[in-house]
């Protein structure tokens, strides 16, 4: 038995009703063209099998004079954890991320290890789905893309089937950020241990102010994306080629990053002029982002971008051209400081934010709007058995004033954009999908005038 | 905007994750012989298109200064509240039920109004099934039943389409109880109302425990079926034919419900025996009664019976006889009272299990060890549109230290058992549908020796 870390305690506390506080994948799957009809149903009998529970799948939250506990589970139930659901026909994926949506706003039960896998037979075209759910409190979302990833394989063979909870525990399953709550773990543990270094850099970040580009918390407008939100989630996924956000991006002298930030930003834009809801003032999104060079995959030298979306300019050049600038202002600052200086300024930063969070209250100013969080993920096809793996989505976690949250993660040549909001405070928000996607053409378009005239 | 009624305000209060406080049901119908291939498709369509929603479908709840309001939704989200799912390839009961487990362990949404419909397609045979859950709230186990009644028709065809949330409101939506949960409604109403009254025949009971054959709250053993319990859920159901029941208990010279309890009491102790845990001391079902002649269907006058259900005795005839005397001891003292007398005395018995209820702590002494709920169902039969209605079985509610409840309805000639559990507190729970049925085929063997000898 060992005592639950402070920092996952804080989520555990944090979780409520319209509040849950797990992240997830969706992976999308081709059934081999020799499968045999009953090909899932086996597959699920198969991971069935696999009972052998490796750490931190086999532990279970135990409460001793109010203080939780990570413990064995000794009623370890395989079929509770592993579920087998099939879509109406004919299976459209529209009906998949409905399942989904609902699978994703319920609640973990907590007398129970706090994950489940759940196998969706049925989609169209001779597909089947695997949606997974992780407590924050036992692994974030990085670590969750990370599982989602190792039990896969890079060679099709049905001997290469592996399952997520018989994979040896890694020694950093927690790396020490994720998307957006990651900072309020830094920020809980480092403003805590360094207040002097967090004080002499919320004066570094005080001067910094009157930089033109500076975009820092406390600027975000109000907005209809951070309304209370209900226990109920709309999800919605899909994949965008890389190559051509690369060439976009090479049009304009910007990063993969800066477009993707761009197409998110004309989306919500336009997104929010259908509900007659935009702000005068531009979008502040939050981003955690690596500050190693692109080599490197592991570590956790780890910067917090608030970066301007600029979505009060209507021009997409002139937009893309102002994310870039204010993200540039944050790599500039990065790059004059050391590893320690970064995570002491982040603490100082996202302390307060944190703080509310846990207080329950909503920040008297809106520190950020949106989360935008971009995981790198594999180059190469991976395969679950003999299945080949056509698709991941990353599923975060949506919180009161913080209605949308946008995760990415890249496969093969494609960026794949999982977009989890309240249904509720945010109606028909699967729209930003055909929307991104019209930004992209959008962008491509100016890219080619520019290079006409 | 209506201000909550305190007892509704109890079970908005009671509900936690490991204890959900909505009731439903499941019910099964055979797709029409020439039912194009998208029939459960197209039924979901029109279900969705009835978009004119009665109270109280159309009310959420709104709290003002933490006090909670029924108020309307005007963010009415249709395809929230009716969903359309499928079972995987069979589609076995087995996977009907697995399913429905999950759905009923999964809180209700508070922002939206209390209810959900779950149209499932693919079980095996030709057949769909409809999941229906209403936060008690809203509506308790016996409303739930009338209006899982109400939609259907006595006549098979098209033009008969109808859904729950479009049927006008009923006069009487809340019927003064319901399966054990109501004990608390009318307990906490009385016990404040007549303190004298409650206190006086509080005394008589007292003076009742001088009869050999009175059970009373107080004298159930400590019991597996009385652990705290987690917020997973295994349902069973299962229907048997009302016409042996009648049979046995004819030749027994006892009453279906006598029989009922015999089944109940013949399969709980099997399922104690194989997980060692049966108690010294009999089991005691709490019942709640209607005090009608049979023929009234209408009206509040309801008792409440705490049967010893003889789980000590080996001898299925033994065990039956003591169990009909255990419940004749309470038919033949209300029989010689008022209504309201037995009202004022059923707050005074239930009252103390309902503040214990509240504080959330388990009472020192076992009141009962489960509820045990029959309501009387349509003779006829029943359909929806022109699918005809092949079975219905209720889901109730488990509580904390109240881990299985077993509710029953009759429909034509079968009675249909609803068990609810948690699956943690109570492996194997499904056991007990076999063990009912041979309870059965054992009492009718041990009627057919006595009539030969």
């Amino acid at each position: 038995m060992s005592i639950v870390d402070p920092v996952s305690q804080i989520f555990l506390r944090l979780e409520r009703r319209n509040q849950p506080m797990h992240v997830g994948g969706l992976q999308l799957f081709r059934v081999p063209g020799n499968a045999p009809a009953d090909y899932v149903h086996r597959l699920v009998d198969r991971a069935r099998a696999q009972n052998t529970i490796q750490p931190p799948f086999d532990k279970r939250l135990k409460y001793r004079l109010g203080q939780p506990f990570w413990t064995d589970d000794h009623g370890f139930d395989m079929e509770y954890h592993v579920r087998h659901l099939a879509l109406p026909e004919p299976g459209a994926i529209r009906d998949l991320l409905a399942l989904v949506s609902m699978l994703h706003g319920a609640l973990l039960d907590r007398a129970r290890p706090l994950w489940e896998v759940y196998v969706i037979e049925g989609v169209t075209d001779h597909r089947f789905a695997i949606y997974t759910k992780f407590h924050h409190a036992m692994m974030d979302g990085v670590s969750a893309m990370r599982v989602l990833r190792r039990f896969l394989s890079i060679d099709a063979g049905a001997e290469n089937f592996r399952v997520p909870w018989q994979l040896p525990p890694q020694s950093t399953t927690r790396p020490p950020w994720s998307a957006g709550l990651a900072m309020l773990r830094s920020g809980y543990r480092q403003a805590a241990a360094l207040p002097a270094a967090a004080r002499s850099l919320y004066d570094v970040w005080h001067d910094a102010r009157h930089d033109p580009d500076f975009t820092g918390p406390a600027q975000a407008p109000a907005c209809m994306l951070n309304r209370p939100v209900s226990g109920s989630r709309r999800f919605a996924a899909q994949g965008y080629s890389l190559s051509r956000i690369h060439r976009v991006a090479e049009a304009f002298g910007a990063t993969v990053n800066d477009v993707v930030l761009a197409l998110c930003s004309a989306a919500l834009r336009r997104y929010l002029i259908d509900h007659d809801a935009l702000p005068r003032d531009p979008l502040i999104a939050m981003l955690p982002v690596s500050l190693h060079d692109d080599d490197e995959t592991t570590g956790n030298r780890v910067g917090l971008i608030y970066a301007n979306l600029a979505t009060d300019i209507a021009d997409p050049a002139e937009r893309l051209a102002a994310i870039k600038r204010s993200v540039d202002y944050w790599k500039r600052r990065y790059k004059r400081m050391s590893s320690e200086q970064i995570m002491a300024m982040v603490a100082a930063m996202s302390a307060p934010a944190g703080l509310n969070l846990l207080a329950g209250i909503a920040p008297r100013r809106q520190s950020f709007n949106v989360v935008i969080s971009n995981v790198p993920g594999p180059n190469e096809a991976l395969y679950f058995g003999d299945a080949e793996m056509l698709g991941m989505y990353p599923m975060s976690i949506v919180l009161d004033g913080q209605a949308l949250n946008i995760s990415l993660v890249s496969y093969r040549d494609m960026l794949e954009f999982g977009l989890i909001a309240c249904r509720r405070a945010l109606p028909s928000m699967q729209n930003l999908l055909k929307y991104l996607g019209e930004a992209l053409d959008e962008l491509e378009r100016t890219a080619g005038r520019a290079a006409d005239s």
